[in-house]
């Protein structure tokens, strides 16, 4: 990897064509604080959408496959620094795996795999050399940070509960059949994985009351549905939590909670 | 009973003695809007108290038993018109029992009485011309007789998802092994039934949900939890639910969780 | 005055007959705490409504005038420790002052009278024998009380800025003119005196603002509107403040702000 | 100008080295969209700092001084399209005079200039070919965009009443004596102008109403104050307000209100 002294770091992107919802998110990120500057990408599968999207973005390289991509950016001198991984589920795995493998620093969306012989499979390509990482973007919060640390200090004791709750009523409706394209692939189990509601938000919950206890949820007891008929993936949970160190609490989550837009609001440990 | 035309309506009281915590409320609910005055009571079954506490609050006539109360009020061409019950859990069913048996209206803490046996015997004693009622009081709240009406009305569909919660941390630590009345008969077993957080504030949390609802809770998965050592009773619970109609959700409930004083404050429907 | 130990103290009541708004909160208000009864009154200058309202409220005597009610009272081994006075502005002086002449504490609404004059002509008459209070009830509140303590202490520093709000929007359309009785006397010289917004509400806010400050207000500036057409008293303050300390401020208070019922709500003080 | 098309926007700025505020979220505000980059600045009137910040930002193009960047970015075939004016007020009316007559489009910080004078120069000097933008940056909020549209629709009827705060508590105490730059400049007359707190904040304040309200304030009485001993401008304003269309209200803006950061937070209209 080259000398990254004295100028911004080279992003590429992987996923966020038109069409896409998060990919635009992650360019905001990379770029606010004029560290990084987002360069190359390969944005779609469908070749004409990649091509026209990376235009739209103003990237010097364009390319019509993440292998591709992989392998013509680590030959490059100046070549990116690190990939963000934006695609849906299904790709995070192989995408991920491509670019450590070329030595290149990857930056992916949650969830990280399907199942956690994946997961371990590309934790075990990353090092000190290339990095991976993860992007529980919420953890990344001053009050957050507040929280975690009040904990670690003893602030509060020995944690005895702790309640998380992410709701949001955007698949209220069945939109996976009325051609919303976030909605198709979320609640499909082969683009998707074995949850749409869970691992697409109740990941970001648990994440965030484990982050901020510092010990792991050891035991739950989950009760997912789906409450739109002839959805295939669970679209609300409501979950029973017991940590390592004893506390318990709940963790409740939901797409169809009719009035909340986004709310990953309540966190509360005591 | 004595017509009660052109006179506030005469009320008597069972417990509230001084060190008691809950009488005091429903003398200040029974005479707020100047329809009914508390004129007599055994307000503890220590006698000496009993009287201290009657004078205390002016009232006309202190026994030193509830039976002797309800016989001679029952006797009384100017008897009271109904009883309050504001007694430790234990006593609830006995005394209610002895009212409505003397033709006394009856307005019972809850929980009303310690099994569905004793509970049935109630309902079976009071009737169109002697009524018991149950102080569940956060139904009286206009913002949930509205939540009722926007549920019944069709408002907001079928529903799908209830929570509710209901915080206290007075009992996070061992009150009831230093001196504190109210802390030792919540848990003591033989005063407070089979629960102290779960009898004392999840069934009014439990309420809420099944009267905005319109439906009975038909299932519960519940953890319970007694965090501080040497309690006898639970002091928390997280419980999963399902309604009758399919909606589900969770009931959070807590004596524990620190920086709430009374927080019966989330309920939602969607 | 008759001893008032072992019992309740009794309460008198002028106004608040029915149709009156501000008498029944004084009711309740004097009676919660289970300290005081309601016994007497002469609820309106309608002898028909006074006697039909003294009954609805139980009152064991009702008068006609209360003149009749100061001297007969007066006269009585049982006759009312205090009166409430609760009528229209343009009452309170001539009541407060023939109670106070009787010998009987008085309770009055603000504003206390029509002029300085008046007032410290009732002031006179007050002593610690014969007690003269006036509501202004937002200061009974643990909050104000609080933050009052928090400037006395000094734990704010000097005084330097401080912000008080009074809305209600129920003045929004010409009321006076439909039929409403409590506009109708609100918006009235004859009966409410100099000002309708600023007497009836923003009287409370400057109270508070002192109250709390700890230090008059020393000079102000204001913009009164009457913004309803033909209106004849203002409905609607703007002002500046100077306090005596230095401190400066606005004080804000309004009748036809819309969607505010009565938001007595924003006191801040640096 | 060169054809914008199929490219990023090229961006300059003036002021904004190492210790300023300021200019930083301009840089970050220009380029969150991902359609404008910043390439050249003269970030400082000391050329060491203006190298270095220059450098840290990774700009392709650093000047020492505004003129000379506006004679040269005007030269070239790839210089700016836009700049940013992000220096102390006293230099805003130079600044922007160099660049519109430079041909370069501005977008200037509050307040555009000393006085009305320089205001009405500089736009005299804008055109539709040479834009001149002011960052009343509070008005792009989705909330203030919608309030306007339900004033603008009549939505609220005929105005009547307009309240705005904008409090900070970091001028509390005399920063300006104890080495913190922000706080010197902007209590120095000459190179903040005629006030501190009203031109740097209140200006934010009154902007937001009269955006709203949809038109002009049209008479003050304003009571403006330096707390802080020996400051020379305001740090503290109290203002009643007159709207052209007889619309009333205040305008409370503070730079030392304690506990108050940046609370830019009540605008309300009825």
């Amino acid at each position: 990897m080259s000398d990254t002294r004295g100028r911004r770091l080279r992003a590429g992107i992987v996923g966020g064509g038109r069409g896409a919802f998060i990919g635009a998110v992650h360019r905001i990120a990379a770029q606010i604080d004029g560290e990084a500057e987002l360069v190359a990408g390969a944005l779609s599968s469908d070749p004409v959408n990649a091509r026209s999207s990376a235009q739209a973005w103003y990237l010097a390289r364009s390319y019509d496959s993440y292998a591709q991509m992989a392998r013509e950016e680590a030959a490059r001198a100046d070549g990116i620094d690190f990939v963000i991984v934006a695609t849906p589920n299904s790709l995070h795995f192989a995408v991920a795996k491509a670019f450590l493998e070329s030595g290149i620093h990857v930056v992916c969306d949650k969830p990280l795999a399907y199942s956690m012989v994946e997961a371990a499979q590309l934790a075990a390509l990353a090092s000190d050399r290339v990095l991976l990482g993860l992007t529980h973007n919420y953890s990344g919060y001053p009050l957050v940070r507040e929280a975690r640390e009040l904990v670690r200090a003893g602030r509060i004791g020995t944690l005895r509960k702790a309640l998380v709750e992410y709701n949001q009523d955007w698949l209220m409706e069945p939109l996976e059949r009325q051609g919303n394209r976030q909605a198709e692939w979320r609640t499909d189990p082969a683009r998707a994985g074995i949850s749409c509601c869970v691992g697409d938000i109740g990941t970001h919950a648990a994440h965030l009351l484990e982050f901020i206890a510092g010990q792991p949820i050891a035991l739950i007891c989950a009760d997912l549905t789906s409450f739109v008929p002839d959805r295939r993936l669970d679209d609300d949970a409501n979950i029973l939590l017991r940590f390592e160190g004893g506390a318990k609490g709940t963790l409740v989550c939901s797409q169809i909670a009719c009035g909340e837009e986004n709310a990953c609001a309540r966190v509360a440990v005591a």
